[in-house]
């Protein structure tokens, strides 16, 4: 009989997914709803409304005392909304107090979803017996999550590690958020393919301009392929130096599609971090994939959620 | 009569300086001598123990419950070692053993000078009451420090918060340090001064080319002397914004002799935050100068003297 549950969501963009995880980890009961992006706000909670039920209709329900979220950002965690960039209905939505409600009065803690990432990776993955990690999700965009001093490191609002927004670049392109030359306007998937293509490579019968595409091109040799993915680990190596440079770090582990390219992002990452990560105290960093895949999210929103004091469990 | 001093070593390439300070941050007994940064390593010791056997014939001196160092870095905070730039003599010289042993056998704590005068600011200075800071020293070189939480955040080897080595011009000028494009490459006051002069800036009838007269023709409406400060602003906004995206800070606060520019600098450098810190969560972030003046090296050493529990002390 299990007696520590905890119900997990994890919102994005394209689907709504759920599950009732024990402290070990283990994903005992899972729901998943798409995610109606762009309906209205009220719609998109319906959904998330729809995955709790389902979750509360398993006879483990009773054992369930808290509800952890990891959403897609950005959130504010003290004030409990959020404000998700692809998600237009959403906006400061109240989610901890709709879901607390939807939860018949649970407890319910909520990050982001690269802090959520990271918690799941120090639970069950890579970043696991390091006090001090820095974890990357390398996808559409480019987010991420910190432990620092054995803990994880949300910040007030819950949106620390935001990697994919700091500038390496500062005369660098604009990108979308404001500032020029951010890692994410250098190393997310659209724009390893967007520069690609831009320099002359051309996809394949099938069509496919992914950066998967253009990984498979650069392990075929293309020089133009490579050179991107190259572009993409020098930004990536700058930003990972610059946060182990500032916080102390001894893994960044990364995460995401482009994670998938393998040694075609990995083996000039490692050799741009050399360059950039020059002072004694960050020289030692080492960069390691993410181990925890499709689960991720909902691993690292039980991780998130609140734990019960100790005296009560045992109440 | 007080019970509970400690005394505070602040070690730099120049000089020594000691200080016995009380727990409200009062500066009581003072020692000082020249660091002779050029001679051997056990010549320089010879002086540190000189400021402490000053220190020792106060008739505080048994008040005194622990010893706090801030060194010029880097530092290794976890060995007890130091290793500073500008003492060639010391090179993982093994100072907390060293000064324990001065100190009759009193704890002993280390942390590096940024980390140092962050935690004067926090105690004493502009980042009193914010759990949540980044303090800067601009002179000859770029250093800093953290509070996250409330808390000093010095990182395993003592050394986080080094926001000048943080590349933010990744093809950038090669540094020093190894890197490219760090932040004071383009901020510290000798590279101010050498990239108004390399523009065409000149020195007046004083033949002064330091960062000062840089600032001063500036104020006087020099074009070439205004831009070169710009630059540096935009090099510190590209890095202080980077630092608020990763751990979430509420304020930066800037001190050091570069700071001492006023609004040539300030004005620059609140214009270019609004440009790369533009998340939601990192907007309201403001920028303040430096309170604690000389002084902070001493104040951010005594405030990183272990603490005595308090039923030790009430016994």
């Amino acid at each position: 009989m299990h007696t520590d549950l905890v119900a997990a969501l994890d919102i994005g963009g394209t689907k709504i997914a759920g599950a009732l995880v024990d402290d070990s980890g283990h994903l005992l009961v899972r729901a998943q709803r798409p995610t109606p992006a762009h309906e209205d706000g009220e719609t998109v909670m319906r959904a998330v409304e729809a995955v709790l039920e389902e979750l509360a209709a398993s006879p483990l329900w009773p054992a369930v005392g808290a509800v952890g979220i990891g959403s897609a950002g950005p959130v504010d965690a003290s004030a409990g909304t959020v404000s998700p960039v692809n998600v237009p209905g959403w906006r400061d939505y109240p989610l901890v107090a709709r879901v607390r409600r939807a939860a018949g009065g649970l407890p319910v803690g909520l990050v982001g979803d690269g802090v959520a990432m990271t918690a799941a990776e120090h639970w069950q993955g890579a970043a696991r017996g390091y006090d001090n990690a820095l974890c990357l999700v390398v996808s559409t965009g480019v987010g991420g999550g910190l432990v620092l001093g054995g803990r994880l490191h949300t910040g007030p609002s819950g949106n620390a590690g935001h990697i994919g927004h700091i500038s390496v670049d500062l005369d660098g392109d604009p990108c979308p958020c404001g500032a020029r030359g951010c890692v994410e306007r250098i190393a997310s998937g659209p724009n390893i393919a967007r520069r690609a293509f831009d320099n002359g490579w051309r996809p394949g019968p099938d069509g496919d301009t992914s950066a998967a595409a253009v990984a498979a091109s650069a392990r075929g040799g293309d020089t133009i392929a490579t050179a991107s993915f190259e572009r993409a680990a020098q930004a990536l190596a700058a930003g990972i130096a610059a946060t182990a440079t500032l916080v102390e770090i001894d893994i960044a582990v990364i995460g995401g599609g482009v994670a998938g390219a393998g040694e075609v992002l990995f083996t000039p990452l490692r050799r741009a971090l050399r360059e950039y990560a020059t002072l004694s105290f960050v020289r030692h960093l080492t960069v390691a994939p993410a181990l925890t895949g499709t689960d991720a999210g909902l691993l690292g929103a039980a991780a998130a959620a609140p734990r019960r004091p100790a005296v009560a469990a045992a109440g």
